[in-house]
């Protein structure tokens, strides 16, 4: 029986669907949510020999031409020279307004092929089948969409939503142990900054999360979704600040992802240590209690993610965070827990303290 | 005292500005409708060096940090290349969500310059400046941005509405004479297809028109901007089909435009012949009779607009047609008068007909 979330925006509200095996059923899926005789699946040269078999496989027995574009695994794929050329291979394939964009993979796929549905032809509709942890609760939901820039990354893109989101969590067996890891600290984030229970949820059933139990993923990643769908659904164009708060530990992560040159840490594991900055940063100010960064910490390391910040020279970091694209005039903000549960958006955090939450936490 | 006409679109209504001189006053524009502390202008090798230096003067007197992006004059400049090298040169910019991007120039100014913002940051504020009558009466309203690929024009874009437009009508006395007349054809267009009180004026003022008389270009630009703000308003994606009444006379056009080769005709001459020969294909089909296409003969020629069908080959353009971004699975569907004033999409239509309508019209 799956699982079904709404995202709630209007005439661009979306379903995303959680099961097992249903990645199998990808043309039932887009027959309820757009039906076509056309589609273009994006996927990357990880993730295509996987899963890309069944899913043409679907579309074909249900009379949907499909194409299947792979594009090579990794984040440089995410540059123009690529969209480019996805571009020209729709036009070569004869795409139109009706034809259904696929993305097949994880955060970098989704952002690419994302960005190609929302610019060819002026927007052609697009479902997301997410096959990394990070991508389901995550980057698949919410409309991010873009590629980067040498100067900054998804720096170009849009906020194009899906027509839906397609999650089979058997996808999950399949991941890298340490891949697998580092899509669980977005989940923990979920947790802190808006749902105390759910924290204590996971922090109950850690063991059982990490030897990836059915149910457990089941919970973990509907729960994730429908938190990230209530914020997107309050701010879905960055406008208001409520989106925001899905940025915690974020600055402290792209400064130490950049700093320490990117495919060193993976983005979760970056967010790990992000988040234990930014908890610590909120002590100092007075703002939490020793415990509540303690219990962070507990959690994450139980899930096997780095919770240290590496010896990377502190000013490059505090450069790297007065560059951040969120930073406005070089003054740092950062979302900062009050309790369990709740953070809030805190601007003017004076350097000497950023310093200070860098290294108390050094290893 | 300028003309103000209001695009409705909910949240992204905006407003065009008509008057004379308006130019030197963009300050006090972007003041009014999207405050800001740094703008981007993007302009061409022709028209930079005519108004660049009023609006940075203007700008930089009000204290807003302006930056000016060139780019070579004509449609070449509409590719991914050179969109891929603005973007580069926001990001050495420090462009950030505030920057407002300001299109100084004709249709593919704004067409580029429109993707640039709608696609840099995942959307950045954008106010259209349009220069040519073509961009003043057409292209800068309603939100179609984009670049051409190799295989197809306008084919990698999006729907991104301008915050403001300002159309300075004293620029129009600045436009080479053919320039000038082919920007005509579009209004003409807005008569056969929604005005026919419009279309008098048209008849009545023709001469006035085109020794460009104030007072009647205020008018004409005046009500082009109305009647598209009304379609746009009520079909802003193409998706009810209203919109496609904007189309009357393209099918021919893009047609005529891509045998003949591009540059051979400008648009407006193009869309003066394809007028005339939907409206023939009309005459054939019984919808309307003689008069109403030598109606429209008439006031195009004695706006100086070719309306005959040059010597290209009959197979090529019918090729053409059935290729076009608008057709679907190779049925020619046209926009065609059924009286002054009124236009009907009809679809099927026997390529025996279209060839006729090619025919009678040779020159």
């Amino acid at each position: 029986m799956p699982t079904t979330i709404s995202v709630a925006l209007g005439d661009r509200s979306y379903e995303i669907e959680i099961s097992r095996g249903n990645l199998r059923g990808i043309a039932a899926f887009i027959q309820q949510h757009r039906p076509c005789s056309h589609a273009i699946v994006i996927t990357d040269s990880n993730v295509g020999p996987l899963f890309a078999q069944p899913i043409n496989q679907s579309l074909s027995a249900a009379g949907i031409r499909t194409d299947l574009l792979t594009v090579p695994a990794g984040e440089t794929s995410k540059c123009v020279a690529q969209a480019e050329q996805l571009w020209n291979e729709l036009a070569a394939r004869n795409a139109d307004r009706k034809t259904v964009v696929i993305a097949v993979g994880g955060g970098v796929i989704g952002d690419l092929a994302g960005f190609i549905a929302a610019t060819y032809a002026r927007g052609l509709s697009f479902i997301q089948i997410p096959t990394s942890l990070l991508a389901q609760v995550d980057s698949s939901v919410g409309g991010k969409v873009g590629i980067n820039l040498p100067a900054a990354k998804n720096i170009v893109g849009a906020f194009w939503q899906p027509v839906g989101v397609l999650i089979d969590l058997d996808v999950l067996q399949t991941l890298p142990e340490r891949e697998f890891r580092s899509g669980l600290a977005e989940v923990v984030k979920y947790g802190v900054i808006m749902d105390a229970e759910f924290f204590n949820y996971l922090e109950q059933h850690a063991d059982a999360i990490g030897r990836r139990d059915s149910d457990r993923l089941e919970h973990i990643v509907a729960q994730s979704c429908r938190l990230k769908a209530l914020v997107v659904a309050d701010d879905e164009r960055e406008e208001t600040g409520r989106r925001a708060i899905l940025n915690y530990g974020h600055t402290f992560c792209h400064a130490i992802e950049q700093v320490s040159g990117y495919g060193q840490f993976l983005h979760g594991e970056a967010v790990a240590i992000g988040m234990i900055c930014a908890s610590r940063l909120a002590e100092d100010l007075g703002y939490i209690d020793a415990a509540m960064t303690q219990r962070q910490q507990q959690l994450l390391k139980q899930l096997g993610l780095p919770v240290a910040v590496p010896a990377l020279d502190e000013n490059a970091l505090l450069t790297a965070m007065q560059h951040d694209k969120k930073t406005e005039n070089g003054k740092l903000r950062f979302v900062l827990p009050r309790q369990m549960g709740h953070v809030e958006v805190i601007s003017g955090v004076e350097a000497e303290r950023v310093r200070k939450a860098l290294r108390i936490n050094r290893n």
